[in-house]
């Protein structure tokens, strides 16, 4: 990886250049130390400096047709005069190491525009927790003039919460007929989901998908509504004949002015924020104790006997912690 | 609650009563220090004194059929001389506090034999994530006798990783029919499962069971083999004509017996402590910095700029870091 100073990068961002924000973010996802520091240099830089925007969060499970969604609703958002984004997080790829196909092959058309940023997600560094730097990403793209930021969700498993965390509206997509089994899917995900889309309304699933749409927006009433008074919509599209895109972008601009009209946006970003860093900064003071000698050898000694079935879990806990208060007194 | 010496519980665990295992369980939950002090002492002791058991999760969409079928599989596994405690985890209820329908109504000639235990999972208590003491709860029924462990998940989302974490076999159950939809099956829990039943294999679904089990065996295909050598294996069942129990016990037999011969079953217990008791220190150990004068003050300090948006997450993260460097040398 070539290496740039910080200004090399804030100029570069400036002036929206894509060649440039690349090699921002992979400075960011870069584990040296030195690359952190400047890494840390220039998000400082950026934190202030950064036009409005609206982060859209995407699931659904494999095959429902996101990425021709993303492609044709990208499209549709660079019509109305933005500058779109695409990152991608995937933390199911810790587990399979299994690499996505290149996101950039999964949407030609949208990558082929100047007015489009896709990050095909390298599923080495887009590591899922703590570790993952897509919310970094997401301030990069932003410093770079992208006021439209889709982060979608490759991988099924704990990245909704992750996603959910890190954008302003999240987007749950699904298929036609779906609603007969809405047990399946996941009573926390429809929950998060400030909007549903039922994608492949077109042919003979037309029919079936005005049907599913009435199901779930009976289903939904079962719900307690959210604290922010935002009732989560149902709209209906169909990524292949390239309709239904205005209702979702409706559904975005309305969840946005009602939440701006009580500065609601701004606070959930906010929290967002002060959640992220308390989660890198317990992170980091972890380590930062296990660096310790003492800790670490007391540590070591515990696991064996934990190990062993010396000792219980508890216990070995209640020993661990005497140690540290020790050492902080 | 009842409070008693750390003699009392012993004696009462040892003696199989069923009435002192509950106040111990209660015991374990309790977040005040004394209590918290007992449950430690008492864990310790019971840590290596129990008879080998069997620890089964069971996962499943809700409609699937669990209670119906835990309630006639753990019937079956006390014919077969089993003593049967079933417990259940339900981190979903964490935002909704919506308390679970009594699981002893849910599961009624089990509750009512005497080789069965059930504790219904109080929704306040059974907190997701480290704070979760349903690990405990296993090691109490352990010590009282009870050698086959039924944890069920309730709520649906994380709490899958949580129940394989603690268990020796994991059980995803489905219905008929899911062959189709595989693809809404989280990948992760086909992963995750030893074993995967179908229940209602019965009436005019009964073929389709068959269908479903072909078809699933073929998608398992698909996946990489699991580190084990084990190969997760699809049965049919009907909770409701009471038929397929002992094809669901021999897979979990088999299953024993393939670790067991290598030694994996113990070694996947003692990994499990190991991450349990490293999760405990963690959260811990971060608790006993919070309550550092000086490092809270600054904790509350960087909130507040990150909030305004006055510092970047990573800044702030840096800064924590020094403090904590600062106050360990």
């Amino acid at each position: 990886m070539k290496r740039f100073d910080l200004d090399y990068y804030i100029t570069g961002l400036k002036s929206q250049n894509n060649v440039v924000l690349a090699q921002a973010i992979t400075l960011v996802e870069s584990k040296r130390k030195t690359d952190q520091e400047i890494a840390d240099q220039l998000l400082n830089e950026i934190v202030k400096g950064s036009q409005p925007s609206i982060r859209i969060g995407i699931t659904g499970t494999p095959g429902v047709g996101k990425s021709s969604f993303i492609e044709g609703f990208g499209s549709y958002l660079i019509d109305q005069g933005k500058k779109v984004a695409v990152l991608a997080i995937d933390p199911s790829s810790q587990k399979t190491g299994g690499s996505i196909l290149g996101d950039k092959t999964r949407m030609e058309t949208l990558s082929r525009n100047p007015q489009a940023y896709i990050r095909p997600s390298a599923s080495g560094n887009t590591l899922g927790g703590v570790n993952n730097r897509t919310r970094e990403a997401v301030l990069l793209c932003e410093a770079a003039g992208y006021d439209a930021i889709i982060v979608e969700t490759v991988g099924v498993g704990q990245s909704e919460t992750l996603v959910n965390n890190m954008v302003d509206f999240f987007l749950l997509m699904i298929q036609p007929g779906s609603g007969d089994d809405l047990q399946g899917i996941k009573k926390g995900i429809m929950e998060m989901a400030h909007g549903i889309v039922i994608n492949k309304a077109d042919g003979d699933q037309a029919k079936l998908a005005k049907q599913s749409k009435k199901d779930l927006l009976s289903a939904l009433h079962l719900f307690a509504p959210s604290e922010t008074g935002w009732s989560t919509q149902v709209e209906l599209c169909s990524a292949l004949e390239k309709t239904g895109f205005d209702l979702v972008w409706q559904m975005v601009q309305s969840f946005q002015s009602a939440m701006r009209s009580n500065s609601l946006f701004e606070k959930n970003r906010s929290s967002q924020n002060v959640s992220w860093f308390e989660d890198r900064a317990n992170f980091g003071i972890l380590q930062e104790l296990v660096d310790q000698p003492k800790l670490s050898a007391l540590q070591q000694e515990l696991v064996l006997k934990v190990r062993q079935n010396e000792i219980s879990v508890s216990k070995a806990t209640e020993e661990m912690l005497s140690a540290v208060k020790e050492l902080l007194t």
